[in-house]
Formats: structure tokens, sequence, C-alpha cells
């Protein structure tokens, strides 16, 4: 048996200067989870840094500059091409107003301790519920 | 202030068939964490992607060939340059008998219970804790 090939996803919990998380509803016409609830992200193109790829696909998507703080998890789910592993990390909001791709077709900015109460993604359901407690408790 | 920029590196928890974990003693001539316990893996190079660089660095530091099967944790460290990204992967032992590279002075494979009992390099300890407990209660 031929095991599915590993793919590397990166994603931002992005927040606001009141601390609220910036989440983006797929496009009814997305191939994979349409009208699920998402972090902004995605795959790295050849040649670039994770960093660097995760700074490019936030931009794309919601138009904002962010400056990336820290990792805070990782998930991992199965397409039918792929094993992917996704690296999430938080980013702080530095400038730029929402403005969506045609990937997205809403957003949202949510108290860390909404996040379980949002139809997520199912492969980052239990990041989110894990985040929203280390937000909460602290 | 210019912030450091961040270099992803990738770890393995390698697994024998009986469960036990490898661990390798970092060389007393290593720059960082001489002398400090480590699990094998490193950075990828350039163009490589995350599941070949980790096997990559795998053979070269221990000359075995193991299977990826699931990411397991992330952890965080700076160094003078850069702010390092762990991506911590568990695989299975497939092949070889451990042959250590200059990189490195020793090997044990330990039951996940002991890790927290291991002197390991300090970045990687609480990842280390929290594996053994998810390891133990299950």
């Amino acid at each position: 048996m031929t095991e599915k090939p590993f793919a590397l996803s990166l994603k931002a919990v992005v927040l606001d200067d009141r601390g609220r998380c910036l989440l983006l509803k797929r496009s009814m016409q997305s191939k994979n989870n349409p009208g699920k609830w998402d972090f902004p992200g995605g795959k790295l193109g050849r040649d670039e840094s994770f960093d660097a790829g995760l700074l490019r696909e936030i931009a794309e998507e919601t138009g904002l500059r962010v400056k990336l703080e820290r990792v805070i998890g990782t998930a991992q789910s199965e397409s039918p091409q792929n094993r992917i592993v996704y690296l999430i990390m938080e980013a702080r909001l530095e400038s730029g107003e929402v403005r969506l791709s045609d990937e997205h077709e809403e957003f949202i900015w949510v108290d860390a301790g909404a996040l379980p109460d949002v139809d997520i993604t199912e492969q980052l359901k239990q990041f989110a519920i894990g985040y929203a407690r280390s937000r909460t408790h602290r």
C-alpha cells in the first residue's frame, strides 16, 4: 500500500488590538469545506520559506499586513491526494482593512472564547477548542 | 526594532516495535546544547519538502529508514540568528541499525513515560512531557 504524500499548510490566528481572532467563511464554490469558517493561510509556493508564504497567503486572502509572533499548534487532515499537516501561528494585525478574495465570502472577528461555537472546518476544530481554552484561562 | 527571521526545523519521535522512542545525545562539540539529548531531525534544505527533508535528516543522523505517521507537536526557540519553529512528527522504525553521525555521541531507546526524566534540550522539554503523558494515558 502506498501512503499519500504529506503536504504542509500554514495557518494563522490573526489577532486585532482587542484580542479578537479573524475567521474567514469559505466560498460555497470551494472544493473543500464550502461554507465553513477557516483561518487565513494556505500552502507554500515552491522555494518559499514558511513565514514568507504565510504572510503572502494572509495578504492575498485578507489584504492585511500582520506580524507573525509564535507557533501555537498543529493539525492534520486528508485530502484525496495528500495527508495535510497544518502549522498554526499566532499573528498580530499591523495595518489594513479586510478585503476578501474570491476564496471567501464573509469574515468575522470573534473573541477567542467564542471559537468553539463557530462552524470551523473539521480539521481545525480541536485546535480551536484548545486555543480558546488557553486564551480564556490566563 | 527588527525581529529575527523565522526558521523551520523538523523533528521526529522515532518509535521501535516495542513503542520506545529514540533519543540522540548531542556532541560535546555542538555549538547549541552540547551534551543534551535530542530527537533526530533538523532544518530543511532549499527546495526540499518537509517530509523528504525530515527523512533525509533522520537517515543522516541515525542510518535508519522510518515511516512518518502524523504530526504530534510544535515548539519554538531562539538562536542568535533566528526564531526557530519546530514541527514534530511521529515515525515508525522500518529498518536499519542506529549508526550515529559526528553530530551525536550516544543514543538510547526509552519508553515514552521516561521522557520527562531525560535531560532533553530545553526547547523540547515541554513537548516531551506532554507527549509522555499522551502515550501513557491511553
